[in-house]
């Protein structure tokens, strides 16, 4: 029906959309251009809210240096409230994977915020002429600003979460190292028995790792602080007032209490990736001690009869559609896989970086995809690891205290003592008659019994 | 309500689903267990149809070889076609990535049959003494010949649905090949000028490198079509009767319609994950064109007054949201994009195919996920290229060709005629003076007009 | 001394060279530009015999069409024949890793064989009104299609080295595989005992993967056979006398005794990668399966105490510098670090073969050193595997088999005669009490003695 | 002849050298068994001055703890001395690519410190009953905590010339940006003409993003200085004297003169290859950025005729073999491909990275390899283009200005003054008309002469 519908204009010519849609021609010429990955910009509310925040600072900012009107300046924050607030979401529909360096997302926020804004003015949507998506919401503003301006709040946003998922899985494994403090069992290089050690130890040593990754977390997020708010199209400042990206980026820091500083080389800042190379790097990183951590968990508990065996994993699902009884690591396996995620979209962050041309890189939307989709995945994995599987593994001390005793394992401990060459003799002899370390030190006469228990009494403290 | 729900145990312990829920405690559990991507099965509904293609051809052959009742292995094909036929994919819901080598979404298929088999049967879901998603569903199956069969199929049956689309983003470029043959301009190598060429020659080489995958793609899609249905757990056909192997793969070549083959070892083919390395290697080669050939897109349709501005790509988008009148490449942006992305994809298949361990592969959930999801990214981008881009580019025949008149590049073209160095200093000498070519070679002697002219004669067909 | 120097000229002006120096201006030049792996071409004497075939190859075509002078073409080839038999390597000295798209690579060879050809026909070094390297010895030649087509031979010349050492490694797993048929043991999935095979069976699966992938270098070597010599500066032909490509490269197939063949199109063929991006590939998937099975021979070699303990391989080196006694898997561990070397070798090919522009790409030099590269590792990593390692590898025997007997592993057996739900709870009475999966089956009921022994045996033939 | 030669024994059994052989049987083991990368130890001198500032540090606190005489200590540090200094390189002589977690590279430096300790001591090379190799150059020490300390100080011991080269850069093309300052220009995104900037300001941005991350280098290699020195085979300090690990850690802050720090978790030190990761990344991160750079100066350089043609390289190397006159733009493309090895290596690095299993990362002989390779590159890469590029680039003056006059960019600086909308239909009119911006803003209406003016009034200061 005619009276349904409403009809916008752009250069490309007009085009009718329903008459109480939220958004305007910009998005919907991007819905029909990009379908793509099938994830619209609603898959990652913490973009979206960014993107209000956005917006909400630059109309402060507007306001504060006379370029915007009262009126439209505070229905603009008002609806920006209420879409930070998650209310609007739905109307967030552009694919994540989208040409125009992002700005069909612009476009998109600009536009729904501008009809949320007619509507509480008393307008009909799409009557622009009384608060316009471009001259009006998107006021001394550029989509090359903007959108990595939103990229990084939404990344940054999500750290404070992400550190305490790192946290409480660093929590559980140091739980069980403290519960495994007096396992003894075989320490082990290359796959082959090498020292003794505890398996407290073993677990301390992932705590430890995941834990100190907590702060480099903390550390980038910082990095990411730094903003091109301001810059407009290229770094120039073009079409903003004097002090504007001052003005805007002071604000921002307060909608969203954040240190957020303003880059000291705006120019510079327009066309850099460097930050999400870093950051995804860092995510790789964790990503690698994940997966070296899960490699482990999965050896260790190994078997039961033909395996390591030394720790049980809990039981979270029946393993098998065939071999009743076979329970399998399947969170440890789970998070493997979220581990070559993450690298690999590391590299497709990478590639995109690469990509960035003269002064600006155009692919800054699968950046920003990549990167929110392995910090989710990594969070997920990180809790679902803890509480799922470490929290609940229990030490097979029988299988490791066992395996530990009369070790050749222990011929190492002789070295000091006898020298690397007797040594390896009495770990050889050992090996071939079946026979303890201690014995063979004996029966080779390089120490009588109690000599031989002095050189192997230095086991982990346990 | 008591009544509203049904009891299902399995060696976990008890768990209470609704009444009329459609799947069972293994795939209850395991959507709780895998929260990780938020992109259920259902996301890939190739994947489910192969999944029933497979449950359907292993009833058959199991009735064939006398380890099925008839009513069962009826009911069990009949709901295999509907599901196939797409009625119940929302039922499919773990996530794509999850532990487990695929066992939840075997027992997800299993359960779901099951329930709906025995609803057909006129016995309540849950009722599994009438029908059981083990013992009857999954009859002579393990996951691990069921999930890798499943995961070739959904692949192979994108296939040609893929080379549609290579094959009309070929014809596309191939049409504008002909539009533009008689377009002269300058061809580049290392974005300096070097010889002339025709503007249809440069699409034609577009249209030739990508119907060149065409092919390859077809060749690969065999090489998928050796399954290891029958192997059951590791390849030994445990829990399997004799030729049953045999019996379900000829059947499968029946429900498919596709010449699937046996593999010849079957123990190798349990964990081999090579032919899925390879297929993503041929996916990245085609991105890695695509991204190419879009790179050379934006490159000449720069401009339009600082660049090369050769083409013009047809507005599909307005462009800025600050820059009025600017028109970006957003299409080929796009494409560039899903390239980078399918690259990630590429390393994250490597590195879990690098990590299989002994008798299976407990990483190809995260395998199959990113090569559908690559393969459907990369028909969208083609068909997308294809549509709104290639079809309407434009040739800007003015700049082309005056760019070429009297260009330096010419100079090439007299080496056959005066030698390399005295060629060098006719280019050296035009390019001081801002002189043709022509005049310079009969300035400094080294043929009169009509012998220049005829040095320079042979220009490209056109 | 003044008499111990020449000096040339090019465009930049003039340089002193050595008096008898067997490069000239160009090279050195490029020398001093290109400082950056420490790598010379002669590092390559594959890719040097390969360049030398092309100018071979040129000459005679040149010769036969008339462009080249009888005694030119002569001393031209008996240069080449001197070069290929590796002879004057030393004089190849440009760093692998160099700008100008592979320039400085075919200016190195047509000045060392304009100045060893001038030597012959008795003239000075650098004298090059008698044999110029750019008028004569690259004559109807441009690096642009002088260098792909040298690359792909290089490559192609490797080949069958590669595919024997395949071979050599496939017989050596082959050979293990017999001598291992008997051995029985418990197969694996996701490191949980799973069911029985015989580690002749596994064995005999290495073998296999290998050697398919004989065959599949082997049709890839074809696909490099395409080259696109004649094509000159981007594929026009330009400068090349009627006939000229069709002739070099029917003279090029005599030379090489390759069925190499002209491309389709020429212009396509100037500026495509793809074929190195799908070889490499091939490598990548080889040295993932490379990979994967040294990850196994590690994990069965694990222990001798702590481990799985089922193979020994043969002591190399003593393992540690501490722990005598102590022998480690060195042999795989040199093997999985080939082959993250070759992944990332892809990786950086795949990004070269990406940032091509328009009518070449620039950056094949570095794709052609990460192939050759790659291929070089891998025959070595090959051939050390099989020497070194597989062939003295030893199954022991009592820990295969002892861990099999009454292992759990035997209720997967069962489920075809007594259903998934009870066999299960045979397993987990088993493992709760001990006790052997038979007794279980008896004591709980569901067979006699005779039945439940008739139920365990169909282990793998062994 | 007998009296060449000296025979050496190790649990392989016995093993012929020649009598002045500097290393020994592990080390000519080892020569043997890996022939792969062709790279010896000593194509790094780096790392095997690192070996030695370790090896010189553990014989002074084993001095100093008791456990080594005064004499052994005394020749094992002016050994030390002289290997640091670079005089016995050539005996480092096993491949790069190695198993065996890198105990063949400390045996290597164990073996050769041995005997030219023996020669210093009036001994005979191979009489390692008055210095061993084991037992006193390697007292208290293990491969697992000597290599990757050796490999982290190596690493950072290349720091300092790695910001100097990065300064370098940074300084050049600073000095280029003041050089440019007043050169104006049109800004580019997506290759589109955008808004006014100048040159200066360009190339101002590619100091900046070279030059934040020389701090970035420092910061990282005070990461590197956390080693594992004194923790042994595993990290629990087996085979040390009480207080060795702070006494050899304290040694070695004094023989580097570097602030190197004891780990604080021995356990997860030994394993952990999180920061190779992380400064690999950083690497990466450092390569992205040069190749967006040198993508960026290929471009503006483009041309002459048909491309951008805004700034000038120095001319470094006659461009083509075919093409007379032609300049390529050889430095940048270097450097796009060492930055490809670079984010290749990486890969490898991340992946060996993931392999670690339990106590120990085996394949940290591919990481340090990786690492300085890359290092090596880039500063070559760095130093060549400051020199031989950007130090000689000019500008284009007439090019840059000339585009900009009457551009259609300045319709963006209307936008504030007469809204989107408005000025959109002035850049389409006067595209279409050819007119200049500020006539048509005339002919439309929107201002007069002096308002017009006064709009487009706000270039870049310039």
């Amino acid at each position: 029906m005619m009276h349904d519908i409403r009809r916008e204009e752009d250069s490309l010519g007009p085009m009718d959309l329903p008459r109480t849609c939220l958004w305007g021609i910009h998005t919907q010429r991007a819905i029909e251009n990009f379908p793509i990955s099938g994830l619209p910009l609603s898959t990652f509310p913490e973009f979206i809210r960014a993107l209000a925040w956005v917006k909400k600072a630059a109309a402060r900012a507007n306001l504060a240096l006379g370029v915007l009107s009262a009126e439209k300046a505070r229905v603009i924050e008002e609806v920006c409230d209420e879409i930070a607030a998650g209310r609007w979401h739905e109307a967030f529909r552009v694919d994540m994977i989208q040409g125009g360096a992002g700005t069909s997302t612009n476009m998109n926020a600009n536009e729904v915020i501008a009809n949320l804004g007619l509507l509480k003015m008393g307008h009909r949507a799409g009557d622009y002429a009384h608060l316009h998506p471009n001259d009006d919401v998107n006021r001394s503003q550029s989509t090359n600003d903007v959108y990595p301006t939103a990229m990084r709040l939404a990344i940054v946003s999500q750290c404070e979460a992400f550190r305490a998922a790192q946290s409480r899985l660093a929590d559980a494994f140091g739980e069980r190292a403290v519960a495994f403090a007096q396992v003894r069992k075989i320490g082990r290089t290359q796959l082959q028995d090498a020292v003794p050690m505890t398996l407290g130890q073993e677990f301390a040593g992932f705590a430890v790792t995941i834990r100190e990754d907590v702060e480099i977390i903390g550390r980038l997020s910082n990095l990411l602080l730094e903003v091109n708010l301001g810059g407009t199209a290229i770094g120039t400042r073009v079409n903003t007032p004097d002090g504007y990206a001052e003005a805007a980026v002071a604000e921002l820091a307060l909608v969203t209490g954040l240190p957020v500083k303003l880059a000291g080389d705006l120019i510079e800042a327009s066309s850099d990736c460097g930050a999400y190379v870093t950051f995804s790097g860092v995510l790789k990183r964790i990503a690698v001690k994940l997966s070296k951590i899960c490699n482990d968990l999965r050896l260790l508990s190994s078997g039961p009869r033909s395996g390591f065996n030394e720790i049980r994993l809990p039981a979270v699902q029946a393993g098998s559609s065939i071999m009743p009884g076979k329970i399998n690591p399947v969170i440890p396996e789970v998070v493997n896989q979220v581990a070559f995620q993450v690298i690999g979209n590391d590299l497709t962050v990478t590639m995109a970086a690469e990509a960035g041309q003269l002064q600006l890189n155009a692919f800054e939307p699968v950046i920003v995809l990549n990167v929110l989709q392995s910090m989710r995945i990594l969070m997920q994995a990180m809790d679902t690891l803890a509480t799922r599987c470490v929290a609940g593994i229990e030490a097979n001390v029988a299988q490791c205290e066992g395996a530990l005793e009369n070790s050749l394992v222990l011929a190492t401990m002789l070295v000091p003592h006898i020298g690397y060459a007797k040594a390896a003799s009495v770990a050889k002899l050992a090996l071939a008659e079946g026979a303890s370390v201690a014995a063979t030190v004996v029966k080779l006469g390089y120490a009588d019994e109690a000599g031989a228990a002095a050189m192997l009494a230095d086991l982990p403290a346990g």
